[in-house]
Order: C-alpha cells, then sequence, then structure tokens
C-alpha cells in the first residue's frame, strides 16, 4: 500500500516551524496502519530535523549555534548572488536533511514522546515550501 | 510485508555504542529477504550515526571533534535546567541521525565491509533508550 | 514491489559528484512509479547529500566550508594511519548522509527544480565507490 502527497508550508522567514501534525494528517488520510512515512523537502535552502518540542528554548539555541556555526555572508563564499543568507542556507541545509523516515504504528507516526519534526527555513525571507510525503505499509 | 519492534538499549553514558547486531536480529526475525530497514531513535539527546567499525580510535576521535565542535555548557544556551550536556545533545542529535534507511539483501543488512550502525548517547549519564525497527520487502 | 541495484562509481578524489542521473537509471528500469527510492553508500569515507544543482559555485563554497570545519590532519586526531584525510573523512561523512530517502512519482524522483543527488568523495585520491538503490512501490 502506498500514498503520497506533497504539501506546502508557509514560513516567515528563517526559524523553525513545527510540522508534526501537518505529516500526521498525511498519515491518517492514508489509511496505513504500519508503515513507514517519509518526508522530503524539495528545496536546498530549508530543511527538516526532529527536535526536542516542549521547550522552545532548545530551537532559539539551536540557531544561536547554528548562526555562529554557519557565518551568513563569510567572505569565503563566491556564491552570494541572493545575499548573505544564499550559501549559508545551503550549507545548513547539508548539515541537517532533506529526508526523514519516520515508521508509522496504529496508524500513527512512532516518535519518542519529546519529538517534533519541524521543517527549518534557513533564508531570511518568508516562502512557500513544498513537502513530499510518501507513506508505505498495510492497511 | 512488514515486520516493525522496538528495542531497548542501555548505554552506559556518553559514548558510541554499536547495535548492528541488534538490528540484524530484528531482521532476521522478520523473514524479509530483500527490502529496507529503517532504523529510527525515539529521543533528541541521543542518535544513529554509520562509523568505521574496525578501528576503536575512529569512534574517539569523533567524541574528541564533537566535543570541541557542540562545547558542553556554552554560555550562549538559554536552554540548561539539566546540565552542561542537555543542549549540547540536542544539538549533536541535530548534526548527526535520528533516522537511517538501510538495504536488505538475502535476509542481511546491506553494509559495506567497514560499517557498523551506533547509538550515540550524548549525555553523560547512562539511559534506557528506545530504537523502532522498520522492516518492509519480500520474503 | 521491490527492485535493488549496486551500482559502482568512480571517482577523482575529493569533491562532489551528481549522481542523479545514475539513480534515475535505476528507477526507470525498476518499473516503480510511485514509491520511495533509498540511495546507500557503503562507505565511512565518502557520503551523500542533496544540493543545488544550478551553480558549481555552491559545491565549491560547500567544499571550502567543510574543509575548514574538519581540519584534515588535526593534532587531536589519533586515528591518522592512512593520512591527513583518513579521520577527517570520517567526520565529514557522520556530518552528512551515508542513506538518503527520495520518493518517486510518475516514474521519477521526485526532487525539487533544483535539487541533485550528489556523491561526496572526502578521500585526497579517486576511489572507486559502492552505492546500493532500493526501490518499494507499485507499479
Amino acid at each position: 500500500m502506498h500514498y503520497s502527497k506533497l504539501i506546502k508550508i508557509n514560513t516567515s522567514g528563517r526559524g523553525t516551524l513545527e510540522i508534526t501534525d501537518r505529516i500526521q494528517s498525511v498519515v491518517s488520510e492514508s489509511g496505513v496502519v504500519d508503515g513507514l512515512c517519509t518526508v522530503f523537502i524539495q528545496h536546498t535552502s530549508a530543511s527538516l530535523i526532529i527536535c526536542e518540542n516542549a521547550d522552545p528554548s532548545v530551537r532559539r539555541d539551536l540557531e544561536t549555534y547554528i548562526s555562529r556555526l554557519v557565518a551568513d555572508g563569510d567572505r569565503a563564499y563566491t556564491h552570494a548572488s541572493e545575499g548573505a543568507d544564499d550559501m549559508a542556507s545551503h550549507i545548513r541545509s547539508v548539515l541537517t536533511q532533506t529526508s526523514i523516515g519516520v515508521p508509522v504504528g496504529k496508524g500513527r507516526l512512532v516518535l519518542g514522546t519529546w519529538q517534533g519534526i519541524y521543517l527549518w527555513e534557513h533564508r531570511y525571507h518568508a516562502h512557500a515550501r513544498r513537502v513530499s510525503v510518501t507513506i508505505i505499509g498495510s492497511s
């Protein structure tokens, strides 16, 4: 059994956005009870992570950390036509995930108690992002 | 054909722990001969990696490297209620893997000669960790 | 429906090599129309990424960035028997991907407009690399 859907997510600029409920909705409408859900983002300047979803300070600290690790507007970058956040966004994406596989059991994403799925917008400005959700399994 | 199992792994604190045999056991009992095995860790302060499994110095150097890359108790962290290793563990997890898909062929994980699957405990203290193993394929 | 193939990719030393067409060829010969394609590299000193495929400067900057992030021949490394690029290659692999799941729709990899799948050779010298392609879905 196979089900797939392309969902659109509007970001409001750099930052993490929880999309667990959006993904769970697709799992629910798929009718798959046991299997695998693959979440794939069709961009190279936004990415996916699974992160602690209880305390928002975790994502704030994560943003602080990655901003320091991957400097915007680094002089070493030659690819800078779209601004200081352009090349930094590609690097942040490469260091995190474009695709994440999450098990499905009893029709639900089998996440740990404190896990959420996040879309991480790396560009400064708001973007409309496309996320492909693919579910394979049995009903 | 679909098979899934939740396995529990007791860590002894920060460090890498090979779990290849534990995952292979689940593949074997699944009866799947050809397909895909997805390993998923249900935590945000421990993660998964595939790493060289011949020389233990690789994992020691990896620990040295990541400890320098992601400082424990960094003053920039505001999320520090559980100690100096708290936020560092979330960052280490985001920079490595929560989910890894490994092909299955002839009933075996199709790993390269020197590849092992590791659970990376990022917290200082021992923890009981839950890893979900999902196998999809044909018998 | 399940199809898998091991492909060999000859690298010419450190750098990124686009393999999207090679993977698409396997998807096409599989006959799978809708499903999931998992790309898995059987090495720990070369890895996989999905990256912007329009402007080559992105991959050049990425190489500049990672060379600075993961120093070759760092004195802290004890695993150095194979040269200055040995341990650095293992770390680069751990920070990027060994396995990537890409959705398949209408017989094609469902990639974004500017996404390409790349093999990233981290060793200085040319290597013959093995990449396992596993496709699960319906025809």
